[in-house]
């Protein structure tokens, strides 16, 4: 019940288990084109050019980043978490000329703020964080694809820790390139990067596109600056995973079993289904939460379904109580990362693991915990708590 | 039964189904700690660095040369089949100033031709691919590693395709840095790549290190040229696997067991009873493969155990007849890159694959295949010349 990676759905692990097939087999392409076509449907989009790089979740970010970023490219990144700040760190390493801006943590940015920052840096790329796990805030979208477009401006987000359990809407919103992972709500292990890329933003990647000398046939054009990296080189995934099948990596079977499992269950109960669940359980949860006296963190207008922050009570040794959650209990919370370490716990409800008994347990073992820790708590209350809401929106439905 | 990917162990499918655990939960450190020590076996090392990178085994490759390389290092490669060109390939995007050797696809280099052009090019790195499966060959190893420690050289190498089939010697042969993958003779899925350092590669990757901002504490340093990828930055890489545990990727959970039960088999077999196995299988197959009158590719001596090379025959279509052996019986074999493509099929014989009964089923299929593609063939003859081999084999045990 931390904020990722947690428990997979269980088809996902029976789905990795089934034997590998060759790389070229039609049964393997197949199953590649139904991963295309599910992933569409979770990123809501059209885009042609949605797939799995083979990684953890920052491997697709860099692969986006990588991809599109020439050395000396301005690159614009709003910075409200930890995450926003390994933005910043990969578009160094593209050799971008980044500009930052920076919110504290617990708050997000507003449309305007944003549109201030485009106007004083005139990037080529808006690079932010959807939801940034390290504070449990998401960043509204839903304005900023029409200020890019209006001034021109390519936009990426990373929604690893939102995508499944919070509405996302990659072509309505205007985002041009997005990227994921799978061990968050999409209930699967980290180890594969979805990625979905705008029309634009492909044209913008195969214009750098190299054929490597090994396979290259005569006529291909050699590229001066081709795209830094072999691995990331999205042009080259591209024609790997399109009609030509130009061979790239041996793509990893079993994570790809994976992923597309991970995506046919969630369009199976349906998107909108998936992000009500994860507000259910999620508020179920900040309920029983605040019952137990806890002080949530963050702007909560703005937190995202599937992960809750609370300030660590004063008194109570922090990593001791996760601790105990862990080994008395058999059950994870997080704490977060820089100025939020050792001051926030962060408890999670998303994928498999976003469900009613999950929020009960967490909450009887959280308050024995709490009470052994020397914190004062009513017995019952975040239980309690949960429950009632539970009747409540039973009531109301 | 082609160049791999291959079937993977159905023990190694069974360990990838298990339940993820946390990222910092101790259960989760002590297995990367025991895959650690696994492959400080497989490898043949003492090396302390020696961990898995989340990506295929090309995500391997890239991460040992771009946390080496720095832009302006002068890289020798000898080139003797398309992997060549892959290292080539990414040390060019790394930045390095490449200089290469090439080798008719069918033969590989001798030790002087490999110190000459030490000698001539004054090289930081040797980036050299010991079995190539492109060719089938593997480039003897055993006097290079003194070779370049006496030129004050570092050698790194792709085991992707020979490790786990073939003698393969890290710390013997003085090898600092090589990279594998699970898809070939140990018996696993793409997607994770193991690697090991030595620890003056170490020292030189560890000098470029710089931590994400985002989890920066007072006073660690801020690197000018840090290594240009985040996601292959070993420096980091090295701090989630050591005792720091400092925050990098999400480690792969799914994938992290199967290496690790890929490893677990290996060991538990013995190293060289897994090679003699591959020798055993890899010689049977060369046999039948001889008595249906095809003519092996390239240069014998220095095939890999796991792999052949056959010249396609005159008047029979080739990707015909992979698709018959896909099609009509279920078998998988490859064709090769570049100058051998339509020329050559690949046959391996590896991993869990590495078998007689498959062995004798492929030899059984083709030669059905080669007769209705209207090859001329002795009926039994590659079958039974493989029994034949079995047989000798045997009484000579």
């Amino acid at each position: 019940m931390g904020p990722g990676p947690i428990n997979a759905d269980p088809r996902v692990l029976r789905a990795m288990s089934a034997q590998l097939v060759g790389q070229y087999d039609p049964a393997m392409t197949g199953y590649m084109n139904e991963t295309m076509a599910l992933y569409r449907q979770v990123f809501r989009t059209a885009n042609e050019a949605t797939l799995i790089v083979d990684g953890t979740s920052r491997a697709g970010i860099e692969a986006a980043l990588v991809s599109l970023i020439e050395p000396g490219d301005v690159v614009l990144v709003p910075i409200f978490g930890r995450f926003g700040h390994l933005l910043r760190e990969i578009a160094e390493r593209c050799g971008a000329e980044v500009q930052v801006r920076e919110r504290e943590w617990g708050t997000v940015f507003t449309p305007a703020e944003i549109e201030e920052a485009i106007i004083q840096t005139r990037p080529k790329l808006l690079a932010i964080v959807h939801g940034d796990t390290s504070t449990t805030l998401a960043q509204p979208l839903d304005e900023i694809g029409e200020i890019c477009a209006r001034h021109g401006v390519l936009l990426y987000t990373d929604a690893t820790a939102s995508l499944g359990g919070n509405t996302f809407e990659t072509d309505a919103w205007g985002i041009d390139v997005v990227t994921a992972g799978l061990q968050k709500c999409l209930g699967g292990p980290s180890g594969s990067a979805p990625i979905t890329l705008s029309p634009r933003a492909v044209e913008i990647i195969t214009a750098r596109k190299s054929i490597e000398a090994g396979i290259r046939a005569e006529g291909d054009p050699v590229i001066a600056q081709p795209i830094r990296s072999n691995y990331f080189d999205l042009a080259q995934i591209l024609d790997y995973w399109g009609p030509k099948r130009l061979n790239h990596h041996t793509e990893a079977t079993s994570a790809l079993y994976g992923a597309r499992e991970c995506a046919v269950i969630l369009v199976e109960e349906g998107i909108p289904a998936a992000v009500e669940r994860h507000r259910l359980h999620g508020t179920a949860m900040v309920h029983g939460l605040r019952a137990l006296g806890l002080t949530l963190f963050g702007d909560q207008s703005v937190k995202m379904t599937n992960v809750v922050g609370v300030e660590i009570p004063a008194g109570i040794d922090g990593d001791g109580a996760r601790a105990a959650m862990l080994g008395d209990y058999g059950i994870e919370i997080g704490t977060s990362f820089g100025p939020l370490h050792g001051r926030v716990w962060r408890i999670g409800t998303m994928g498999y693991n976003a469900r009613r008994d999950t929020v009960l347990l967490t909450l009887a073992a959280l308050e024995q915990v709490l009470r052994r820790g020397g914190v004062a708590v009513t017995g019952g209350s975040g239980v309690g708590a949960a429950l009632d809401f539970y009747a409540g929106e039973a009531t109301a439905a």
